[in-house]
């Protein structure tokens, strides 16, 4: 599968600028001074540039919501019992969740993937099966996964996004579920930006002063273990990584090689993405930071991506909430791009 | 009529946070940790204060767009002729603007209002007919409104948001049109912040260096001749205000008096709030800055009134497009109150 993996990556290609020139020419003909619509008009020059279409519709969206678990939380670095990733899969099958919510508003769907919850789920959910293991291991004391684990997980993520394109999904967003997993999020944070772990740590859930401290030493542990070598990305993702976060690198490597759009959410998103991204660079250009989260190394992680968040509304919740709100955002951008009047179909003066 | 306004700021009162806590015991009860979708919260909470009601709905949007033009560009301070003015009111009442992309795309109606463009409608239209003068005088030259016209075009926002609210409306948000409006506003920005008129003048539409420098000039030279005190909001926005930012700060006081959450548009709106401000000092408790324009004179503005902006979209265009994406978010924060299923509810268990 790795080398079905390879094949994949090849078909990345940069997005082609050629289009935007296009993209201009349209949103500077519309009723307004140019560029008065900011970032909404970048998200749309860029929509057009990623679809390669002189009039693309965005139609179809879709948030996939990966959950799993993660061996780490023996080490009590998370604020909430491991039973929780179980039980919120249950609320977003049920419709209760905040990611159900953000997306009935921008009238997205939720499609959730268990890749790697610690329990088994009735057979008859509306629930995408995909388990590659019952979470992972300690990362404090071994490798979280073994590098075929790694390659399942993404693939797993990259038959999502294949399926999403095959069912008309113009923009997929990435979301998670899975106690503990700022703390792999962190620590492959660490890895890939260079920066030191407490750098990139943040509280998750909300733990107090002294269980952030043992969190960092957790994180420091498993990497002085791992050593892993960002040049090797696959490596690293096994070692200290997350079943969902490679999951949402999949996702977004699926997403690339089919021309979509994909809007990144928080600190496991972005963590997902710094795996796909050393893969295949090229996967960036398809790339949108829905938001910036309140997690201290996200905007970090963002920087190293070369990627800058639509929103900063203090959210820190990931499951894809802040990536809802920002496919509302790149809606917005595209329906301006198609609806707007002209200033010539108007009748008002120019400049 | 300036007595009828003295009634109605009296019935102003501040936003009580007694119903704050209970909004926060709701939040709190929600599955997700305490305070993790940020702002989100803290606009459903605003609501459920404003509204005093323990589950309060927000079904119908208004951005109310006010259409005036400006004596003032008779000294070149605009990058547009003045009949766009005119011209974008049937661009709106067509459907063929931002503001009516942005106000469909969040579920919004657009009410237009010509409380002062300098050109005669056609009759049959949908328009809200409300001339209160043919635009404004030139400040540059003399007061652009007498005193009488300020209140009457403060008194038309008023009934605006009267009318709104008896419609049931929810949610205001403020737009505008008026070629050389941005004139107006800096010069009100800078009166009442008490900051130079460099520091708060923009390019509008887009002007260059020559002509910003000479905008300056103008509201300098404006300011110099009229000397409005910021004691007397009234007297000010007489001298240098606008129909349409008197429109608009009449809209302001209307929702506050009627316990309505009013959206913010850029640097227009903000010029409304700061004059219905210094009237009613409790009408800020109503307000929501949506987002901050790229107009350097807003963020000042903004900080004046104790607001801080919601979304950083690098937006200039005005109309009530940022406050529109702005009632999308807010909606979005009552849906989060309303919608999600509390930690007993969906069995998932708490910290």
């Amino acid at each position: 599968m790795e080398q079905e993996l390879m094949r994949l990556i090849a078909q990345i290609k940069p997005v082609s600028t050629a289009w935007s020139a296009r993209a201009k020419e349209r949103l500077d003909s519309l009723t307004k001074p140019p560029g008065s619509l900011g970032r909404l008009e970048e998200l749309a020059s860029r929509y057009v540039c990623i679809r390669e279409e002189p009039m693309p519709a965005l139609k179809k969206k879709r948030v996939v919501v990966f959950a799993a678990d993660h061996g780490v939380v023996a080490e009590g670095v998370s604020a909430y019992p491991q039973e929780v990733t179980y039980q919120m899969v249950y609320n977003f099958l049920r419709g209760g969740a905040a990611i159900n919510v953000l997306a009935r508003h921008v009238g997205a769907e939720v499609e959730v993937v268990d890749i790697g919850v610690k329990a088994d789920f009735a057979p008859d959910l509306d629930l995408v099966a995909c388990k590659v293991a019952y979470g992972t291991r300690n990362m404090a004391r071994e490798p979280a996964l073994t590098r075929e684990e790694a390659v399942r997980a993404i693939w797993v993520g990259v038959e999502r996004a294949q399926e999403a394109v095959s069912q008309g999904v113009d923009a997929l967003a990435a979301g998670d579920m899975g106690i503990g997993n700022t703390t792999a999020a962190a620590a492959l944070g660490a890895v890939f930006t260079g920066r030191p772990v407490a750098a990139v740590t943040g509280r998750g859930t909300g733990i107090d002063d002294a269980t952030m401290q043992h969190k960092i030493g957790v994180i420091n542990r498993a990497l002085s273990l791992h050593r892993p070598d960002p040049q090797d990305p696959l490596g690293a993702l096994a070692a200290v990584g997350g079943l969902e976060i490679a999951g949402i690198a999949g996702l977004i490597l699926g997403a690339a090689a089919a021309r979509r759009p994909l809007l990144l959410d928080g600190l496991i998103a972005t963590a997902g993405a710094l795996v796909a991204a050393k893969m295949a660079p090229a996967a960036t250009d398809y790339l949108f930071a829905a938001h910036r989260s309140q997690e201290p190394g996200h905007q970090i992680m963002l920087d190293s991506l070369g990627l800058s968040p639509l929103l900063n509304l203090q959210m820190r919740l990931g499951e894809g909430t802040g990536a809802a709100l920002g496919l509302g955002l790149l809606e917005a951008g595209l329906k301006i791009y198609r609806e707007m009047a002209t200033f010539a179909d108007a009748g008002v003066s120019e400049k």
